[in-house]
């Protein structure tokens, strides 16, 4: 089953041409995920073909526009494309004052069920649980109140080997036990280890998504050990000054996160209008983490089941 | 001096992949107005190369998402990059109720001085006038308030001819007069024919733009003998029944408001997502208004001072 996360837009606040703002699709078993939603985002899900009526949860990170103004438009498109399945959005409680007063005045009432979570910025915690996954969320610190979000899968029963139940002659009640990892013991009292009847259903996956943010050694923390992380490095090293005067990280910030934070994949964006050729920052970045790739519009991050 | 239209979006509600909602600039005299201003506006003006920082005035129609969403990002994209002169936005007062919302999420003070000018819907007026042009309103009639805008050069002097003035010794103090029409009486009583004195400055230019709107005959009458009409044909004309219910046009109905109203040139656009292929529209419009083109997304139409 897929981990697959797919970027959609790269850019910080001043869009370039070839760049679009923060934006990102999270493909957790077949259930997608729209983590920001910059200007231009329903766009992009047209370009990547990634179905609107597919995403199920939207979660906004901050009220800074370049990664929430898409967000009306595509709530638009999808209303007028007739879709009726609910749509889960997850914000700070202003997000829903925007919407509603957009709505007002197009006098548009959406045919499908908007259901609104409000985030609190000042305080991680778990906004979304059901029986695969958990979403938390990661206190960052940026000029105005803002979250990250992470995702991590649960851990799942192990696989029960068929053809070992039948050699065996296991009887079925004892079925939910091996798969959550006893051994067997049969009626002449041979124990046969749970290791020889089942196989494991892969480690539990995991994406942290840190939004704007200015280097916080904490979130390494937060973040420690999941399988992808996405940090924002909207500068390079030598503007160090700049980022902390807006709030954003480093390349050096971003790596740095990751490695204290032994993560397994770093992916860095929301880079400034003013690179153009990005190859410098994934340099610096692997300077100190070197498993970091770049944020790339199109760019798909695989969590495969086996490797992680 | 120009008097030149770029079209920037063409889309109805619906965005396609290769078209955008609706935005246009219009460069009258090298003074750059923005009409309209859908999601995606400013990629679509570095696109076409046209900077921020030369739009002095913007003007939206309606506060249906197309034509609106791409304002906020735009205006903090010019606030981004420094801009520090003044911005004039026309719209329905509650337009600033948007934009002011936003701007307190964000905690955005705009470095320029942005000046709103709410525009009535119910009433056409006359919402700019400087000693070049006059731009005033159309009512239309839409599911939500709307109007149109047309701008209208104001009639220019003629031009002196320099070398007649010094072949008939013409003392400068009558120099107004000739410039306004008058003959010359020189001062042996001889009459000397103002043709003969000076060249015409040109035919005062007019650009109407009727964004979305059910068929109103007395739009031909507000628009009359402009250069240049833009009017949204959302659908051909065998979806007339979808077009009222939806308070749009189709393209036979713009091309009998350009006939009716004997306009020079008419331009379709806002068209229906369902159409990848154009070229229908534009043919069923040219049937009733052989002089129809299409708003194709960086396409530019000039009215020239000569041939006006």
């Amino acid at each position: 089953m897929p981990f697959e996360l797919t970027i959609l837009g790269s850019s910080s606040a001043t869009p370039t041409y070839n760049r679009h703002p923060t934006a990102q699709v999270l493909n957790i078993r077949e259930r997608f995920f729209l983590i920001d939603c910059g200007e231009g985002t329903q766009t992009q899900l047209v370009r990547y073909r990634i179905r609107y009526n597919r995403i199920s949860h939207i979660f906004i990170s901050h009220l800074h526009g370049d990664h929430y103004l898409g967000l009306m438009g595509l709530l638009s498109t999808m209303h007028l494309q007739g879709r009726t399945s609910e749509l889960h959005l997850f914000g700070q409680q202003e997000l829903m004052d925007v919407i509603e007063l957009q709505l007002r005045l197009s006098q548009t009432v959406l045919r499908f069920n908007l259901i609104f979570h409000p985030v609190k910025s000042y305080t991680s915690s778990v906004i979304f649980e059901d029986e695969d996954l958990t979403v938390r969320t990661i206190v960052l610190n940026h000029r105005v109140p803002c979250t990250g979000f992470i995702f991590k899968e649960k851990p799942k029963p192990r696989k029960l080997l068929i053809n070992k139940m039948k050699q065996y002659n296991i009887p079925f009640k004892h079925f939910t036990r091996i798969k959550n990892g006893e051994d067997y013991e049969d009626d002449f009292g041979k124990i046969i280890p749970n290791s020889e009847l089942t196989v494991s259903s892969g480690k539990p996956r995991s994406y942290a998504f840190c939004s704007d943010t200015l280097y916080e050694e904490q979130v390494a923390d937060e973040v420690n050990g999941v399988d992808l992380l996405y940090h924002e490095s909207t500068f390079m090293h030598e503007l160090l000054e700049r980022a902390k005067a807006t709030f954003h990280s480093t390349c050096i910030d971003a790596a740095t996160i990751a490695k204290k934070g032994m993560v397994k994949k770093l992916i860095i964006g929301h880079f400034s209008a003013r690179y153009k050729d990005l190859s410098p920052l994934l340099a610096e970045a692997r300077t100190v983490f070197p498993t970091t790739e770049l944020a790339v519009e199109g760019c798909r991050f695989i969590v495969s089941e086996k490797n992680s």
